[in-house]
């Protein structure tokens, strides 16, 4: 059994034209011989967002900490600790984070697909 | 883009002789079309925890709220919030919660098992 702290891991920091003030991390992977499935763990600071994008694999969302909205079917949503988001293959999304904590959030993916 | 608290789904009410004080909610999947792997949330109240078992199938942890202890590699780790845990596939495993707050949990388990 593998147990640690997720912010023991070193965040991928991603701020570019697409996304802004995002901190990301592989938590379970590859590595640890997951092989159905992966968890990362994103930050999100006040003022950022992720890509809007949409790909051909989904993700399952658990709202952790912190608030912000979710971009899905033409409309924007608020998210809080505890909100739980399904983003089928092929839809677009978006996460930002207007607020003024941290947003952080578990989204996992199956495997198969770059991990970040 | 499926958006929902994870407290608005009914829970399931587990108290027997292998499992004490557990509240379990499948979030996301099969008839969400989640075809690669199952969200559910576990909510252990004080003084409760799940069965000690091992199986067939990895789980994938992350910690929401409250704290509480681990049991793998023959020994109990202490929980809380933002600690992950990779269950991998056949190891004995057991959460409990000596504490005195819910212990709050994401636990992913991949398709084709049981989804509680």
């Amino acid at each position: 059994m593998k147990i640690m702290d997720y912010a023991s891991v070193a965040p991928t920091l991603i701020d570019n034209d697409q996304a802004k003030a995002v901190a990301a991390r592989v938590v379970i992977g590859k590595k640890d011989g997951a092989d159905h499935f992966c968890m990362r763990i994103f930050e999100i600071m006040p003022g950022g967002y992720s890509p809007k994008h949409a790909h051909a694999w989904e993700h399952e969302i658990f709202v952790h900490a912190g608030v912000g909205e979710a971009y899905g079917n033409g409309q924007w949503r608020p998210v809080k600790p505890g909100t739980v988001l399904f983003v089928p293959s092929g839809e677009e999304h978006q996460i930002r984070n207007p607020g003024r904590e941290r947003l952080v959030f578990a989204c996992l993916i199956p495997s198969g697909v770059p991990e970040l």
